[in-house]
């Protein structure tokens, strides 16, 4: 059994939106960033990985924030995994303030994906082989939720470009839920409510597709559907606030 | 006098294209970053100058990158102002890998803007309160290049969204280098060779409008000319690569 590892950031200038306070994709960032640097230095990272052709692939991630820190504020984010299920591994997040008090918290479920023929690797056996990098403490707050249907009332289409794409020239993660922001009204984004978010991504989109993201909203919640030229649904999402 | 200021930096993984090296977006984000940390740490940060209804607007910018950095590369930031004219003052940079060899260099150049009247302030009297804060050292390389004209053969559409604007809801200076990157064919983007930007601001655009991005791509290098719904230029900027 291993500690919960804990890394320090700061909310740096490009991280902030008009009101100096850290967007939603750059906490994003901030906690993706960490489970890469994490599984690294346990040595399972992307980069070992590759050398038996799997990379791991974010499957579902919810996350919580009781608000959103200001320009130049330290924080760290505090993670541990705590489940290998046949398919999927859980990885668990807090954020903490410097004072050490709690402001957000997430639960991301990941796939080993075997890049020969693109399929999901049995987790059962690497489950035992990690077991040193396990931690028996619960997950801060409920696993991601499902989204199954969304009516978009709202809609923008967006062809995916250079600045979109991660090292598999797929779109981005935080690129999606910038893409649903921006569908938002700047009232909804900006209130000082606690907010969760919940994305499920279903299939990767390229360079050079064309995306539609459509929004339907309700009261204090948004839910989203992103697809593909060929109607395929990438990401499905839900943000909701308090 | 003063001296040269050095800022830590590294790359970490949301600054990398699908080559894992470092943008320009990423890179033009740390040296502004690090001259706002920098003369926010001498006394003359946009928070002091905001007491006083003046904010430092940033006119031209010259950066040249001999390569990109890979993720995970930690570098330097040095940073000097060495000249203040009667409009503009002069704040310099040089970026240097961990064995302290020099792979980029920026120029840029500030107006003080009164926020009452949004007209430029006069620096001469500027110049000597801040004369402590003044390296006499020369710049790094050539002051950013006018671009007189431009004669675009590529265009693209873009509405000013929430993710594109600063905390003036004006476009984030960044968000112009990405739209004009995604103007270009990858393989340009990604050629090893050493390359030089020069920006020119002229005109700020804001939350709402839309802008059109024009490009005319010459040998080795490209122009681009960013203007807003009634035609007012905003941005004018050069990429060549050697």
């Amino acid at each position: 059994m291993a500690e919960k590892s804990v890394y320090a950031h700061r909310v740096e200038p490009q991280d902030v939106d008009f009101t100096l306070c850290a967007t939603f994709p750059s906490l994003g960032a901030s906690i993706l960033n960490t489970a890469g640097i994490d599984a690294h230095s346990k040595g399972f990272g992307v980069d070992v990985l590759n050398t038996d052709n799997h990379s791991w692939i974010l499957s579902r991630m919810a996350m919580e924030f009781d608000y959103r820190p200001q320009q130049y504020t330290d924080y760290t984010v505090t993670t541990w995994i705590n489940e290998y299920g046949r398919v999927l591994s859980t990885r668990n997040f807090t954020l903490c303030d410097a004072e050490g008090h709690e402001f957000g918290r997430a639960v991301t479920q990941w796939a080993m994906l075997d890049l020969t023929n693109r399929t999901a690797v049995d987790l059962s056996h690497v489950g035992d082989t990690h077991a040193d990098a396990m931690v028996a403490c619960p997950s801060p707050t409920d696993k991601p939720r499902k989204i199954r249907e969304v009516s978009p009332t709202i809609h923008s289409e967006h062809r995916i470009v250079y600045s979109d794409i991660d090292f598999n020239r797929h779109v981005n993660t935080m690129r999606y839920i910038e893409m649903m922001c921006d569908l938002l009204p700047l009232e909804l984004l900006t209130c000082a409510a606690p907010v969760r978010l919940d994305v499920h991504f279903l299939h990767e989109s390229r360079y050079g597709q064309t995306l539609t993201i459509g929004c339907e909203l309700r009261e204090r919640e948004a839910l989203f559907e992103i697809s593909t030229d060929d109607r395929t649904v990438a990401v499905r999402a839900c943000m909701a606030w308090k």
